[in-house]
C-alpha cells in the first residue's frame, strides 16, 4: 500500500500545472525549487519559457542540474537528451535482405511472414545454386538471380557473390537507409517469456538510439527500457554516439567453428540473454553475418565479399567472409566515432551440414585468424580517411602492404576490397531492380 | 526420436574403450581417425600415451586439431585447456567482508545465512557508527570496530576508514586468497527461474575461470556452462588470462547517481541478464563497490580507499570512492595482463535515503568524473611496474602530477593511493585479529 501523498508534494503538482502563470521562482527554498525543477522535467512540462524561469533563480543547484543533465535551450519540449530516442522510422526506410543458398525458402519465409510481411525484401539467389527458387506468395520483394547480377556488375565481377557472398549484391543494390540481414536457415526466436521475437524492430531500435563505446555501462544499453547510466558515468559522454551496426545472436545452433561443433556435436544455445550492449571502441570482436542490421548510407561500403578462402564451402563454418568484412567495419566505425551493438535480438538457427566433414575445409580459416586479428588490432588510419569509402580503401592498402607476401589470399582480399568501392560507388550512382 | 547408432559409430566408440590395445591408428582413414580423435577426447580418454599413438600418425588434420583445441602433452588425462576449470576452491580461502553502516544487522544476515555461513566473514563497523552491532548467532565471524583500526593502523590513518571505506580495513586484515564484499543493505537476487542466486559460488567461479580480454566473445562468457568461443575466435587467445576481480549487478534499486535517482525515483531494475563478460582490455567502467569479489593475493593492494568527496554522505550515490578505486584497479589489471569481469551474480538492493537531498552533496563527484575518466584512460604505466603496489604507486604519482593542482581532493587522493600501498606492506608482513 503506498502512503497518501504529502502538502509538499500536492503543492508541487499544482505548481507544475500552472508553471505558466508564475513569473518568478527565486523566493522558492532550495530544496523545493530542486523538486519542482525535476517535476516539471518528469512530466515534459520543461518549455524554453520555463528553463529560463529556473534559470533566473540564479541558483546553483539549478545550473548544476541542467549541467549534468545534459539539458540544452531549444525549441519546446526539453528532455534530458540523454535518454532522447527517435524511432519515428519508416517501413520504407528499410530492406530485409536475404541470400537464398537453398532453393526452397518456403517454410523460411512463411515462418517470418507476421515480421517480414511489412517491409521490402530482397533475395539474391546464390548464382552457384542450379535449382529454381520456390518462394510463398504475399511478400514484397524483389529476387536477383546470375543473369541480374550479372547485367549489373559485370560477368567477371559476378563471381564474388558465390555462396554466402550473394547477400552482398543486395546490399549493393538497395537504396534504403537501412538493411537486415539474416540467413535462409534461421527462424524467429521466442524470449525467456515464450513471446515471439520481433527481430527487425530490435535491429531498428538498436541501431536508432545512440551507442557509447568510450565508456563501459555496467547496465548495458542504457537505452533499453527500464534501464539508464549507472553511478559514475560522465554526463559528458552520455549523449553517445550514432549506432552504424547492430550484430544480433542465435539460439539453438550457435556460430561455431567446425572444431568446436564437432567436438561438442550435442551442444545447443538455449542461453537468451536479455541485453543489447555497445562494443567498446578498440574492441575487436568475431562479426558473424548470420543476423545483422547495418545504417548503408553511413557504413554500408564497408560491409563486403572480400576474403574467399581457397576451400570455401556452403556451412556457414567454412566461412571466413562475414569476420573479415566484420573486422573491417569495426575498424572503420571506431575511426568514424560509430558504434557496434552487439546482443538481441536473437534468432533460432536450425541445424544444417556435418561438421565433422566440414574439419578438413575449415583449417585454413581457423589458422588465418591468428594473423588476422593481430593485424586488424594494429591498424590505424588517417585523418585524411573521413568517409565509409576512404577508410575501407585504406584498410585495403594496409592489408596489401602487411598482409600480402603471407598468403595470396590476403592480397585478393585487398584488391576485392579497392574494386568493391569502386563498385559502390559506380552502381550507387545508377538505378537498377531485376529483370529490367 | 532418435535414429539408431550406425555400424561406423558403434565401432568407433568400441575402439575408444580399446584404444589400451592398440599401438598403430595410421592404417585408419583420415575422417574416421578424426572421428575417433574426437570420441577420445570427448570421452575423457585422451591420455598422453594415446595422445602420442595420434600424433605418430603423422596426419595433418591430427596436428592441426591438436593446435586448435590447444591440447598440450601433460600428465594424463588431456583435456582442451580452453575449457579447463579450476573450481577446487576450499571455503577456507574466501573471506566474507561486510562494512555496517547500520547497527542492525541482523535482517541482513539471516537473508544471507544459507549463503554465508559456510565461510568466514570479517564485519567492519563505520568508526562514524555509534550505536552497538546487532548480529545474529550462527556465523563464524570477525567483528572489527574503531578501537581494533586504531591499534592496527594509529588513529592518524584510522580516519580513513570512515562510512563505505570501512570494508577496506577488512581487506587490509584478511588472509585469504579471495574476498568477496557486499553492501549491508543488499539481499540474496533471485533469478529468471526465481532461484535464489549463490552470490558467492558465482563469483568464486568468475574469479576462478579465465578472463577474455583481448578480443570479445559475443556469447559472453566462454566458460559458462553450455556456451563456448563463436567462429572466428583465434585458438591462441582461448586459454584466457587469469581473473582478478569480478564485479556483480544489482536488481532492484540499480546503483545510479543521484540526479538520475532522482529524475526517476520510481524506477526499478527488474531485468535479470543471463551474463558474464569479461570487459575488454584497455575498456574504463564505473565499478561499484556494492556487489564484488577479487584476488586478494593478486590484485588486493589496487582495491583501496583514497578520493574521498568533500560532502561524501553514508548513500551510495553520495560517494566515488569505489569508482576511483574501480578505476584504479583496471588499470592496474590491464597493465598485468589480469582480467576483469561483469554481470552475475545479483544481489537485491533496497532502497534506501532520499536521492533529492543527497542532491546538493554528490554533485562534486558528477562533475569530477569528467576529469577522471579521460585521465584513466590516457594513464599508461612502465615496464618496471611489475607487481599491483608497483603500479598502485606509479598511477598515484601521474595523479599528482597531472590532476593534483586541478583539485586538492585529487591531490590527497594521491597521498592516500602511497599511503596504502605503504600500509598494505606493513599490515600484511604482521597478524592481527581484533581485540588481541
Amino acid at each position: 500500500m503506498r502512503t497518501p501523498p504529502c502538502l509538499l508534494s500536492l503543492t508541487l503538482d499544482s505548481a507544475v500545472h500552472n508553471l505558466s502563470n508564475i513569473t518568478d521562482l527565486s523566493p522558492l527554498p532550495d530544496h523545493i525549487l530542486i523538486e519542482l525543477f525535476l517535476r516539471t522535467l518528469r512530466t515534459g512540462k520543461l518549455t524554453e519559457r520555463v528553463l529560463k524561469l529556473f534559470i533566473a533563480t540564479g541558483k546553483d543547484e539549478v545550473f548544476s542540474l541542467i549541467q549534468a543533465l545534459n539539458i540544452q535551450v531549444t525549441v519546446t519540449p526539453v528532455l534530458p537528451t540523454s535518454k532522447l530516442m527517435s524511432l519515428s522510422i519508416k517501413d520504407d526506410e528499410i530492406d530485409i535482405v536475404i541470400g537464398a543458398l537453398r532453393p526452397d525458402l518456403t517454410s523460411f519465409m512463411n515462418e517470418w511472414r507476421t515480421i517480414f510481411s511489412r517491409f521490402h525484401l530482397i533475395i539474391v539467389k546464390d548464382p552457384d545454386l542450379k535449382e529454381e527458387l520456390k518462394i510463398p506468395e504475399g511478400f514484397n520483394l524483389d529476387v536477383y538471380k546470375k543473369p541480374d547480377i550479372d547485367r549489373v556488375v559485370g560477368t567477371s565481377t559476378s563471381t564474388i557473390f558465390s555462396g554466402y557472398s550473394c547477400r552482398y549484391f543486395g546490399y549493393l543494390v538497395s537504396r534504403k537507409k537501412y538493411i537486415i540481414s539474416v540467413d535462409d536457415d534461421c527462424y524467429p526466436a521466442k524470449d525467456n517469456k515464450g513471446i515471439l521475437v520481433d527481430a527487425v524492430a530490435q535491429h531498428i531500435t538498436n541501431l536508432t538510439t545512440p551507442a557509447t563505446p568510450f565508456f563501459f555501462n555496467t547496465l548495458y544499453d542504457p537505452f533499453t527500457e527500464g534501464a539508464d547510466f549507472v553511478r559514475g558515468y560522465p554526463f559528458s559522454l552520455r549523449s553517445g554516439v550514432q549506432c552504424a551496426l547492430s550484430c544480433g545472436l542465435w539460439l539453438n545452433l550457435a556460430d561455431y567453428d567446425a572444431p568446436t561443433q564437432a567436438l561438442k556435436p550435442e551442444e545447443r544455445n538455449s542461453r537468451y540473454v536479455d541485453a543489447v550492449l555497445t562494443v567498446p571502441a578498440r574492441t575487436l570482436m568475431p562479426i558473424s553475418g548470420i543476423n545483422i542490421a547495418f545504417n548503408r548510407e553511413v557504413i554500408g561500403p564497408a560491409l563486403l565479399p572480400s576474403l574467399r578462402l581457397g576451400g570455401e564451402g556452403k556451412f556457414r563454418w567454412e566461412t571466413m567472409e562475414d569476420i573479415w568484412s566484420g573486422m573491417c567495419v569495426k575498424v572503420v566505425c571506431d575511426h568514424l566515432g560509430l558504434g557496434v551493438k552487439t546482443g538481441m535480438p536473437y534468432v533460432w538457427r536450425n541445424d544444417r551440414g556435418d561438421a565433422i566433414s566440414s574439419l578438413r575445409k575449415e583449417w585454413e580459416g581457423v589458422k588465418l585468424m591468428e594473423e588476422v586479428v593481430p593485424f586488424f588490432q594494429s591498424v590505424r588510419l588517417s585523418r585524411e580517411a573521413t568517409t565509409t569509402e576512404d577508410c575501407v580503401a585504406e584498410v585495403a592498402n594496409v592489408v596489401k602492404e602487411q598482409l600480402g607476401s603471407k598468403d595470396p589470399m590476403f592480397a585478393r582480399a585487398a584488391k576485392a576490397m579497392v574494386d568493391w568501392v569502386k563498385l559502390w560507388k559506380s552502381v550507387g550512382s545508377s538505378t537498377s531492380s531485376p529483370g529490367a
